[in-house]
């Protein structure tokens, strides 16, 4: 099966990275000044929980392209007022508290697995992060991909089709060459609808202790592997 | 000056690897069995030189993008009806040739001076190669790019301005903080007269010992440095 492929496209927030953890630490500074009564982690959910209904938008059309990066600052406005916080945080701290998503860690086994994978197949991000925020997330946590994929090459966000169909096309690659890689069943039913082969890699502690989402595959997934690692071992069989 | 470049963006054919040997070489083993009166260089040039008129036909609107894999395959087609070769060689051994393109030969100072301008920069090709050819060639030759901006991600060919700036964009930094590095002196005009940072890297041996154009810088650059190394040593200072 895993013989044909050429490429393993990856979903990056959650699956590579551990975006909870990285805005906690960076937001905090922030917070402990203004409103310490706020839990970094707290504060972390709300903004990410911003992220699919901005993209909503315009996945659904009412609005053009914008790329993540503008939407995270959106987002972070958002949120800001909802804590009360509006006047308390300008807008030069504001860019260098979004500048967070471009810092995020990544899990332990991320570099290594990168590694591994991309001796045998192209690696890349399938990601709705921007080449921008891709390119210097990358440069920062050391991971070592071939090329940038996703949502901008698509101008769109996925589970839209466009994101997964121009990411397999810009290397030439039908779809059932290209396995898609991630923590969440969402992403992988829409690929795998697509043609495209999937990986299921859990990340049990992306939401914190109390994770009660994408705990377990909910799918036919190709593989299912418990990290990068143990993925590339797979697909090295 | 230097001190606000943030990414430098590359020409590669020419500039980074050396296609003319590259394809001399891959084409030599075929040319000896069907038409080994044709020096392979002779044959690499021939194809190269379709390479501008293929493109002109897109940046002039006759004609739709299309990535230069697909106008490189077209070319190799044209060339061998030019030297009575068309019915010589079949379609499989056409597409194996063209990999050649995936396949070129580094300079000998393109790796290293890559792995020394990454340490400051972001580094990426802004080529007429599709992020498919820039991946593979990237892969096979050890460019260590941060990302693959150019012609695919403008949908155009340089150098139309859409190239540039999009590359720029996708980094979502201004012209002024990106530094387009190539030996040629025509794509560094047209770099320029958007607002870029330029680097003039001489390669006299591209087109072989009698090469005659791009021996000399022919505008303002902001740096002139013999190889790859180089100029990471000056943006260094």
């Amino acid at each position: 099966m895993t013989a044909a492929v050429e490429a393993a496209v990856f979903d990056v927030f959650g699956t590579v990275v551990d975006w909870r953890r990285g805005v906690a630490e960076a937001v905090a500074p922030v917070l402990a000044r203004v409103a310490p009564g706020i839990p970094p982690d707290t504060f972390a959910d709300a903004w990410r929980a911003e992220y699919q209904p901005a993209m909503a938008r315009i996945r659904s059309g009412r609005r053009g392209y914008v790329a993540l990066d503008d939407l995270h600052l959106e987002n972070l406005d958002r949120v800001l007022v909802r804590f009360g916080l509006a006047e308390a945080v300008d807008a030069p701290t504001r860019h260098a508290m979004n500048r967070a998503w471009e810092r995020l860690p990544p899990w332990a086994d991320a570099v290594p697995g990168l590694h591994d994978l991309r001796a045998r197949t192209i690696v890349a991000p399938c990601s709705n992060g921007s080449i921008a925020l891709m390119t210097r997330l990358a440069r920062q946590a050391g991971l070592p991909w071939d090329c940038i994929l996703g949502a901008d090459i698509a101008a769109a966000y996925k589970p839209d089709p466009a994101v997964y169909l121009a990411s397999a096309a810009a290397l030439r690659l039908a779809p059932g060459r290209v396995m898609m890689v991630a923590a969440h069943n969402d992403d992988l039913a829409a690929a795998q609808a697509l043609g495209f082969r999937t990986a299921f890699v859990p990340r049990p502690g992306e939401h914190g202790a109390g994770q009660t989402t994408d705990l377990t595959p909910a799918g036919e997934w190709d593989v299912i592997a418990p990290d990068l690692r143990a993925l590339a071992a797979r697909l090295a069989c």
